[in-house]
């Protein structure tokens, strides 16, 4: 029973594996692309295949290719309805980078050991960052993780670094952490990426509890101590005004 | 082995049928609904749910409410690629809706026994057919079912029709499927719900192989037979239209 229930969570892990090597640039995949890229038996793939195929999720087009399959739009909807933020909160976001003078401007979720960017409003500069919406990046670095950390507690802070390559990551994270709970903001240089900058600020909902991160990212050159500085107030109140408008993650 | 296999097979199957739901109406759930709606045993659904909170396709909200998680947004951004009409063919569905004085066009593919919505042009009536983008529909009924058919054998439309709730079914879709084929389009009345009417038409790929059906759906007291002849010539030009642009399912 132990070992039935194991394969099923198994199954379910893999198959989101599989989903997960399509992309705009891998838009369709060969069966043979699936067994070398998932390192799985072939035996195994045919049948997860098939089992995504019978709920909708792929589709073997009949030309030897699978592609994401139409119940994807099923999804697609329903992240619309949960995860679409508000035009007025789309409109925040906005005019922050306007105010940054085009830094593009993430909103993160805390996702287990993870954050995900659930929002965003590209930059408008030509070495700008980038980081598309649903997006998994790790929570052991960078700003926003800092912010997204910063109720968590101090095991809870050495599980995540316990996650990053780098050996006794735990207590300087934990540092980290304590600091953008004490100033309600975080700053940082080159930490998952050398070359990329970030500050962020933490988004709270209706019950006080802290949902998201707001964050401007770019690259460090251009964030200097004093245009940190200049972002910081319009960072703030964009944080002030999403936790107002409670919209992170179908909260409202 | 082949009971690990199965209970895989069951494991995936399950968590779709959880994720599904959730919607519009639904937007969060909590565990007790889950373990109702769903009918397993609430050890199933607490193990299902944290598999697909690990992967995050669904989130503990915290205050005993489950919804759809940060993960839905990469596979919204997936079925974008692969599924979204370029404006161009939307541009046409459009025109088609316009050109039948403002019913609506939808565009369905096959997947399996069901037919899904992966494109529509709401109509401008104030009686009208709605029909969402990923909704699946049966393939046993319905001028577009007859159309996505109609290059099947007469074992395969004999199997869709054994999924209908009528009795000896099977020849009567058989015989629509036909005419469908011989017609290159097809026209039914009130056959999936009382009062609801469709003209449907084949769209292909550039293989040659059918893609999709294009369909207009309205009421019954609209499509008369002169209205049906009206509209006709506009469904077979978008049909053709969408054919040349060759846009269903990635297969661009």
């Amino acid at each position: 029973m132990a070992d039935t229930d194991s394969g099923g969570v198994r199954s379910v892990q893999r198959a989101v594996e599989l989903l997960a090597l399509f992309d705009a640039d891998h838009p369709s995949r060969s069966l043979r692309e699936l067994v070398e890229e998932t390192g799985l038996p072939k035996t195994t793939v045919v049948r997860l295949a098939h089992t995504l195929e019978q709920v909708g999720l792929l589709w073997g087009r009949g030309d030897g290719q699978y592609v994401p399959g139409s119940g994807l739009l099923r999804w697609a909807e329903l992240a619309g309805h949960t995860w679409r933020l508000p035009e007025e909160a789309l409109r925040r976001l906005a005019e922050l980078s306007a105010a940054s003078h085009g830094e593009t401007v993430n909103l993160y979720v805390r996702q287990r050991g993870s954050r995900v960017c659930v929002a965003r409003h590209e930059g408008t500069r030509t070495l700008r960052h980038v980081v598309r919406v649903g997006t998994r990046m790790p929570l052991w670095s960078g700003a926003a993780s800092h912010v997204l950390l910063s109720r968590a507690d101090r095991a809870d802070v050495l599980a995540v670094a316990a996650g990053a390559p780098r050996e006794g990551w735990g207590e300087p994270l934990w540092e980290r952490v304590r600091r953008a709970a004490e100033d309600g903001w975080a700053v940082s240089h080159g930490e998952r990426e050398p070359g990329v900058s970030g500050v962020a600020a933490p988004v709270f909902d209706r019950a006080g509890r802290l949902s998201a991160a707001v964050a401007l990212g770019g690259p460090t050159v251009r964030f200097t101590d004093e245009a940190v500085a200049a972002f910081l107030p319009h960072l703030l109140s964009t944080a002030r005004a999403l936790t107002i408008l409670d919209c992170i993650g179908g909260t409202a």
